[in-house]
């Protein structure tokens, strides 16, 4: 070695005390050899809460769900080899979804690299496309530049992740071999020597002259403007802004906003690309990231607005309705501020507002009593689910069926969180990060809504000893995807049952045995309405609440609930 | 659309016909709207079989494991997004194991990259360093060179998967909609036009004049010459010339010439860095992949031969013993029968080969009563498993103790063949492989050697319709990864239990219940050896033989038995 053990040791405790100094408060760990030394001196620091999770693509959605309920960074550790690639999903989606998550993977020094040395492979970069920024450690650290350059990759790259938009980042360390301390030895977390390079960023705003000259005459000419809010988590001070606009504002229900007088959540139900034409905006202002509903995506690139306006203060802008016009490079804050500060002649906007909310209020009204007639439904789970929730819950939305459903009947309390995995919209790790959010939140109550591909799929993420009391999943479990039968093409199909829906005589009453889980199975609307309340309070262990549904009658009421609502 | 849906349906059925032309046989889909066309053609294909496996990670597993087996290309097929990321694993495994899997993913088209749509991610080289080649076909195959270049695609993919060293390639296909086949229409698998480039390739082999030159005064000159064999699977030619040779064959459990009369099989036990002088080769002769035997590394690096030769007709070569001299293109079988064909004076080269078989068959002898007078452990098991195995088995070794037991007893059976994922040696889908082996090749018993951290992880493994009644597991369940114990470094940390081996008390019983498997499960030796002659037999469903183990025994076992075999 080009330095000894103990002054290893003494570099990887001063990088995890560099880590806490800079707002690191949570580690999801992985076992493994290589990685033990830095596994240790984070299990050891005192500010640092550590958990170990075996399986790595678990792992890193459980780091995720924890650095959304935080809003910290999140640092996840491994060993070498193909450790880091089962990150990738976790990582991709936190990359889309803007999520700090600090990837730190042990590795080889570079000359074992392909020398058929056990769990060695190309590590370096190993994210891809899918990472803000990837850095590698010097392989030997005895060179004061070396060390230099170590503090400086841990400053660059926590700047990076938190920087907006934020988003994961990923150190490569490779050590020469597994190392241990011994009994006496101590990791030195004295910080006093540390330097940390601060990013103090500022919160930018549009100028005056560019609302007079570029934005206000617009405003002014035109009175059908629409709010859409992409995906988001509530901002109070956006709320407020947004609430005392006359326009309405469309909110999806990973949006958070639905809770507004002047918001819609139902317009994936009553919306359709033809109809509608009285709904369509002469400006579309946007925030936050995806939306939803199919139908406002369909509609809204078959009405264009005459102007287009996303608000995002850096970053890469999408341009998911094939409209935009302007990027305004502001903090949702401050344009919405600015936005309400402008004296509107209300009763010119109000028409324009009413004719959104006529069109939500209706199928709002057709939720009542719409479920009474018909046969016990996946959709009529999900609407009582939602107007059950106890207060201050965060619900989080598997990917695929049970974010859309949840998206029709939609989410109008301001107290409710939701959450879903629309970065990447996989079903691959919705369980871990709704683990991720119980664990880092255990004061509130966490709703899964998920459906048995994406529960069974992600299996492992009850595979830990943190399987926290107040996590509670509800499981629609139809033996395969639904979605498949939603659509025409795959419904028609000999293969359906196969290769779309993959059916599966399965069940999670097996698993709630292994891993202690309190369980309930639902055949019947009896025995769903009778049970509810109990599942829904809270409870000493985590619950599985698993409803056995049938396909075809939650299509059907899906569709009907559709056609319904779009009269 | 740049052309209809029929001439789209024209395509998708031209190359599964031009695939399956190829020599694909086995096609693992996985469920997906995009990716519905291709899974459709795979399934109506009559040359075609398809399974159907939703968890990806496992899925292309599976399909290393049938490539394995069939010694063929094996398709896997996947939907847009973060699916493609679940494979990285199994790819990786497969590029440094060698395997030809043919990747086919489904995308998006190009445009809409980055705007938030659903299941949309940087496809385009996502497999990154861990694959021979990346092609992304045309987002429009309406122009002929389009055309041209989609069956161009095809034919190169499939001849660099098969050139040596043979391994994994991928295809991303950007369609602008899923789109499915009406009623009446049909595939056109008519491949009466389509053009198949074949390679035609040779057998290299060194020139007279190269051995007379460089090899034959070696090798007369030093008379301590060794094999060692990496990881292989038998080839029959390989296997005459090296029984006919006067020197050692030093054959991990991975290289399946462990039943070779020169062969040796317990070097990780006997060798030690420092001592066994008279065992250090002259001239050390390898060919194959990987060895797992640590001390045989440890044992060459610290007693380097004069010349080392790697016999390898093509590709990158490793270095793991840090001696290599010579790169010799030549087939393996070629280059030993030309070995084979110089008049070796015998009574001169023995002398060594008899060194190295003393050393051997003390390790042989000590195993005879060795476990007599201890304790039951895990190694034990192992080798009554081995001693047991029923003719023509397969024997597949989870990592990570799973292998090295194994190594450490051995296997002498030439009806019997090894695999373990030991091209980057990750715990994360043995099972998956093993299941993938059993299905491929359902008339042979499969045996899976695995501990609890490699079961439990790549549980999904059981996530499918064709869980084959040839498949057996022996499941060292000791609750937690008793690897870290055997290292002296984790040993002594107070963390062992929580952040290395991840102790949890599981048990296999809960998933044989709910895949229908049968289990045993053992707490004895009296309990072992009254079951496992049933468990070994063939039986009409798969399945889970688990011994609950203590890691201590196991692992004061390990130790005394390496400490007995190094005397």
């Amino acid at each position: 070695m080009g330095h000894n053990k103990s002054e290893l040791l003494h570099e990887v405790g001063q990088l995890v005390a560099q880590l806490s100094l800079m707002g690191v408060k949570d580690v999801v760990l992985s076992p493994g050899s290589r990685v033990a030394p830095l596994a240790l001196a984070f299990a050891r620091h005192p500010d640092i809460n550590t958990l170990s999770v075996s399986d790595e693509r678990s792992a890193a959605f459980v780091a995720m769900g924890i650095a959304q309920q935080t809003e910290s960074p999140v640092v996840i550790a491994c060993t070498s080899g193909t450790a880091a690639l089962n990150y990738t999903p976790a990582i991709t989606e936190a990359y889309y979804q803007r999520i700090p998550v600090i990837v730190i993977t042990a590795d080889r020094p570079t000359e074992w690299i392909d020398q058929w040395d056990g769990q060695t492979i190309r590590q370096n970069n190993i994210f891809g496309n899918h990472i803000k920024r990837s850095f590698q450690m010097p392989d030997d650290l005895s060179h004061a530049d070396a060390k230099w350059y170590k503090e400086r990759i841990a400053n660059e790259a926590l700047n990076e992740a938190l920087s907006y938009p934020q988003g994961p980042v990923h150190i490569n360390w490779p050590l020469r071999e597994p190392f241990y301390p011994d009994a006496e030895e101590q990791f030195d977390f004295d910080a006093s020597s540390i330097r940390i390079r601060k990013e103090l960023s500022s919160e930018p705003y549009l100028e005056e002259e560019v609302w007079e000259e570029e934005l206000i005459p617009l405003l002014q000419q035109n009175k059908k403007i629409l709010i859409v809010a992409g995906q988001s988590q509530l901002d109070k001070e956006v709320e407020e802004s947004l609430s005392a606009l006359p326009f309405p504002v469309v909110s999806d229900v990973i949006s958070n906003y639905g809770h507004l007088e002047n918001a819609t959540v139902h317009q994936d139900v009553f919306l359709t690309p033809e109809k509608n034409k009285d709904l369509q905006p002469d400006i579309l202002i946007t925030f936050g990231k995806s939306v939803i509903s199919k139908n406002l995506k369909l509609f809204l690139r078959n009405n264009k607005p005459l102007e287009h306006w996303h608000i995002q203060e850096a970053g890469d802008v999408p341009d998911p309705f094939m409209s935009l016009t302007k990027v305004i490079r502001s903090s949702e804050a401050l344009f919405f501020d600015q936005l309400n500060s402008i004296n509107f002649e209300e009763e010119e906007y109000i028409e324009f507002l009413t004719n959104w909310k006529e069109n939500n209020d209706r199928v709002k009204a057709q939720k009542a009593d719409f479920f009474e007639l018909l046969s016990f439904s996946e959709l009529e789970v999900v609407n009582h689910l939602i107007n059950s929730l106890p207060e201050n819950s965060t619900l989080h939305l598997a990917n695929s069926m049970s974010v859309r459903y949840a998206n029709f009947i939609g989410v109008e309390r301001e107290d409710v969180k939701v959450f879903a995995n629309r970065g990447t919209s996989g079903i691959d790790g919705s369980t871990s990060t709704a683990i991720g959010h119980a664990i880092a939140n255990p004061d509130e109550l966490h709703f899964l809504l998920t459906g048995d591909l994406a529960f069974f799929y992600d299996r492992n993420a009850f595979w830990n000893n943190y399987l926290p009391s107040n996590l509670k999943v509800v499981l629609l479990n139809n033996h395969g995807g639904v979605i498949f039968r939603m659509i025409d093409g795959p419904a028609r199909q000999p293969e359906l049952g196969e290769y779309f829906e993959t059916e599966q005589r399965t069940s999670a009453k097996y698993l709630a045995e292994e891993y202690k889980l309190k369980h309930w199975e639902i055949n019947s609307r009896e025995e769903f309405y009778y049970t509810f309340d109990e599942f829904i309070q809270p409870n000493s262990q985590a619950c599985i609440y698993e409803v056995k549904s049938k396909k075809e009658i939650s299509k059907n009421t899906f569709k009907a609930f559709k056609r319904e609502g779009m009269k």
